[in-house]
Parts: structure tokens; C-alpha cells; sequence
């Protein structure tokens, strides 16, 4: 199996280092890496990788900046990966940093690494295939926070 | 006939438990579920459904946070649930309960069990053909709530 | 020459009855209605009206809530109907009565019913040819209200 | 050399007859018209007119109401007017003039006449091939009002 | 290897004349230019630039006035720039200026040139292959601008 890793130079964290640390112990899994400039470069490199790199399914690392232009930016990346999605019938994870979400630089690291980590296991569970996540289905999972958990 | 049931970890309840125990009892239809993580990676799964589970029909099981960003997903979800529908000339119901419709846990949970099982309803109702709602053409159905009724 | 009426539940009035009434004198027209749940569906319905029906025209008759959820769905709803024109390169007409255009249920049904209408000798008219409303460009023409009238 | 025009019965200003008498003059150049209800039609007839009636390019020419859903509309119908420009790979010339520019007729008809003039000799322009408007590359040309000018 | 410039007559600044002079030196490289009226124009010829000039990958460099309606263009265009990227799996690089980052003119054509500059050389790159950026990745590289570095 090959997992894409579509990650950015305006990070202003590793983001493809924390996926590929979480995904270096599973077996029979291949990572191809693709770094572009930002978030908005992200939906055609997926695409790529799912097209020229046979990738499986691909986790895409976008992190946004602080501005109201930023946000517009990262709505825009996510439509895309939504079509590069639908054009390609294969899951691109979209996993995007705000930082708008923590002013402190440290925490908002922390949950960087949290959400990525999360969604590169998430990643490996839809490999398995449609019903793998079935068992936590409802059961209010978070990436980059804690658990919200079950209201009923 | 299939129904495909695409639902997600994130939620808080368990939709597609509700969605199954209303379809159950229909003659003839089998159920195909597909559990992702988020709202966001429903449509590609409810493609799937379509193209590898020969689904007839789906329905996309959302469940939406209270925070800004959470509706800005949940629109880009439902983008990509219609551009979904399109490619495939199949309808996928797009079922969405937001934290913001309601502060109390278990009249959301109501809200949310009331929506889920009136549109596996409609699903239903969808799959025997194009005029097997007309009859409630105009009358102000509503899910999730109780039917808003006719002005006119 | 076939119409399509993708009408809905959710609606609080009759739209589709108003669009039949007023295409029923016409010679050489048939019409093909679909119900669907909500506005939301209605873009997969009138693509398939076109694929499966043959139709050569769509009426699409959505109703929009008054809570700002709903101004969203009708945003998206639109988008999909624009969608699934390109994709057919078929006309769908696209005709909206939003509860926040009018506080009073007789006046708002009016209005609706206005609409309805026109655009139903709208679809007449394309269904005749590019250029048949030639004669009214730049006149101002309205649905719902009083035409506004040339300004220059 | 075929060039489209597509136009509304919505707009309170003949747009499509200036366009035509600045295309009048222009040798081997053959005007197709289209006329639709408004412009949420726009983006189906400008594809129209590329795929039936094989037009090189397509001015696509709305009006926008002053209400807050018209710009809302306005949005939809560029959106799907980029849609209908990239499945045809040909330039679709979008022409709005928005009520919210300004409040006085005559001077809203001036600004529409001096857009859709300067389009029309875009698409003359673009006709040319694509580097025949490279000479006023970065001088700051606006369509409606005075030109802005070079800042660097 | 060819890289297509698209740029426009609404840019205050020679956009394209700093990536012509960024791109000049590197060995093996045709810059292809395609000038349009405006950034709602960019898409398709970034189009155009990729299908018919065989372009490998694409600068679009667009100019957006400082109004509001100018920003809901911006977005517009770059929903289709994106578009454009995954109907021909080619990376086109979103370059633009936002009159709103800057009141004073010459700042914010030196916040233009570094962008544009930067941008040529993240073409370069980008054209070397999917990793050639992936020294940088996560280093917090901003264009227009002075780099904002690692956070962690």
C-alpha cells in the first residue's frame, strides 16, 4: 500500500515528519512525500500522487495563516481536495493546522503533531477498508484535541 | 436495492444505528456502511459506495461542531456531497445535525434520531421512483423537527 | 418537447401544481415531475429528468427556510443546479422563494406563485430558441414582482 | 470568427446592443445571441453558444439587483461561469454590472456601456491571440471607469 | 520545459516582466505568456497555456483591487485556478496581490516583486521534481514577505 504525504514550505512545523514517524512501523505501507509552496498547491500534488505515484490514499498537511485572507485560502485548498477527491474515487485526508486555533506557539505545535498523528492512523484504518473506523462510529473522536466523546 | 450508510467518528451519536433499525424492516434492501473520520471525507466514501457497492441510493450522516470553522467545513462538505451526487446520477441525502441547533445534549440527540430516521424514509421512498413523494409535494415536511405544514 | 418540474417536501406551498397549470395549454409539451425531499436534492433529480427522462428543459422549484442555515443550502443547492446544467448543457431554471422575501404567508405565496409562472413561460420561451427573448433584453423583467422597467 | 453574446431580460439596460454595434465594425466577425431570463441562466447559453454554435468567445452580460441575494446570485453565475470557460477550454468574458456601484441610473447606464464596450474590444483583443494584449499588461485598465493606471 | 505566465491589463505592476527575469536564467526553460483583461480570466488561459502551448507548469499572476467586490472575484478565481490544476494535473502557482495588503504604492509593488520573484523560483523547483522543495518543507517560507520560520 502507498500513503501520499502532500505537505507545504509555509508550515511553520514538520508536518510530513510527525506522518511519516506514525506510519514507519506499519507494515506493507510505502510513503511518497510531495512538498509544495502552500495550502492552495496541495489538491493537484494529492492528485499526482494518486495518479502518477499509485498512492492509495493521501494525507494532505495544510497549515494556515493568521489572516481573514488565510482563511479564505483554506477554504479554498479544502474545495479542492474535495474534487481531487471525487475526480480520483481515494480519500486525501485534509489535515490543516489553523493559527487562529492557539496563539501559543508551543501548544498550537502540540496540536499539530496530535491531529497529524491521528489522521495518519485514521489513514491506515481506511485502507483496511469501509467498515474499520465502523467500531467508533459516534463516538466523538478529535484530532488535535481531546476525545469529545458520546451525548447518547 | 442498496443503501449506502456513510457515517463518521466524529459525530456524537451514532446515526447510523438509527438509520439501519428504520431500513431493517424494508423488503428487498441491504444496507452498505462506510465509516470515516469527519464530515469531510464523506463524499468520496458515498462515491465509493456508489461505484464499488453498487449503491442505489445514499445517505451521508454528518454531524457539525459548535465552532465557525465547523460550519465552513460542513458547507464544504456539502459541496462536495452534491458534486458527489452529480458524477454518479445518484442521490446522496445529506444529513447533517450541527451542534448549534441545540445547547441541551439530549434534545440534539432527539433532533438528530428524527432526522436520521425520517430521511432513511425518504430514501426509501426515493428508490420506488420519481413520483413517490409528490403526494407531500408542498406540504412543509421537515426533519429533525416536527413538519412546518402548508400556507397555502 | 418535455419539461421536467423537480419540485419538493420541504416546500410550503404547491410549486409544481402552478408550473403544470401553466404549461397545460401548451401544444407538444409534456411534462416529467420528480419530488425530492428538500432543495438540496434537487440538482441530482433534474439532472436525471434530462439523463433518463429526456427532458429538454428544467424547472427546479426549491424553498428556502428563514434561518440562516437555509440561505446557505440555497447557496449550495444553486451551485449544484448550475453544475448539473454544464453537465447536460441543459437549461435549469432555477426558482427559489426564500420565507425571508416576506413575512406575511399570503403575500410570500403570492409572490411564489408569481414566480412559478414566469418562469414556467420562461422555459416556453427558451424551448422556442436562443434568441426568442430577444425582444425583452434589458427590459427589467422580474419574477415574484413588478417588472422593474428599463433605465436607459 | 464567431463571437457570443449572451444576455438577460433581467437587465434594465440593453447591454447586448452596444456590444453588438462595437462588434459591428470588426472584419470576418459574426455576433450570435443568446437571450436568457437572467444571470443564473448566463453560464449554460455561453456554453451553449461555444459547443452549437461554435463561438471563438462568449460575452457573458448580467445585471445584478441591488438586493443582498442578488450579489449572492452574482457569485453562483460567475462561479458557473468559469465552470462553462475551462469544460469548453475557450475565454467567457463575465460582464456584471452590479445596482451597488451606483446609486444613479444614468450614471449606472454610463458605466455599463463604457464595460461593455471595453469587453467587446477585449474579445476582439483575445481573438488575436494571447499575447496581443501583453502591451497593456500591467497598466492598470478598468472596464466602467477611468483606467488606474501603472503604480511601478 | 515550458512554463506559461499568465497576467493581466488590470495589474498596476508588470507582474510578468519580474518572472521573465527571475525564469531567464535557468537553463532548458521557454516562458510561454498569455495576457488577459482580468484575474477572472486567468483560468482558462492557464488553461490553455497547459493544453494547447504545452506548458508544464503555470505562473498565474493576478491583481486584485482593493473594493469588496474585488475579494469575492479573487476568490472566484482562484476556485477556477484550482479547477483548471486538476483537469490538467499541472501545478498552476496562484500569484496574487491584494491592493488591501498595503495603502502605500511602492511597498506593496515590492511586496509584488518578492512574491512574483519568489514564485518563479518555487516554479523551478516544482519542476525538478516532488521532493525538491521538501528541504524547506515545514521552514515557514512566506512570498511578498519576509519568511515567518519554525515554530517547533
Amino acid at each position: 500500500m502507498r500513503i501520499g504525504i502532500a505537505d507545504t514550505t509555509f508550515s511553520r512545523v514538520d508536518m510530513a515528519a510527525w506522518a511519516i514517524d506514525e506510519l514507519e512501523g506499519a507494515k506493507g505501507v510505502k510513503v511518497e512525500r510531495y512538498t509544495v509552496p502552500g495550502m492552495k498547491d496541495l489538491a493537484v500534488a494529492a492528485k499526482i500522487l494518486v495518479e502518477r505515484h499509485r498512492c492509495d490514499i493521501v494525507l494532505a498537511l495544510g497549515w494556515v495563516g493568521g489572516a481573514k485572507i488565510d482563511e479564505t485560502c483554506a477554504h479554498e485548498a479544502n474545495m479542492a481536495l474535495h474534487a481531487a477527491e471525487l475526480m480520483t474515487s481515494t480519500h486525501i485526508l485534509k489535515v490543516f493546522i489553523h493559527e487562529s486555533e492557539e496563539r501559543d506557539a508551543r501548544k498550537l505545535a502540540r496540536i499539530a503533531q496530535d491531529r497529524v498523528r491521528k489522521h495518519a492512523q485514521n489513514a491506515l484504518a481506511l485502507l483496511k477498508g469501509k467498515t474499520a473506523l465502523s467500531r467508533d462510529a459516534g463516538t466523538g473522536k478529535r484530532q488535535g484535541y481531546a476525545h469529545a466523546g458520546r451525548i447518547a
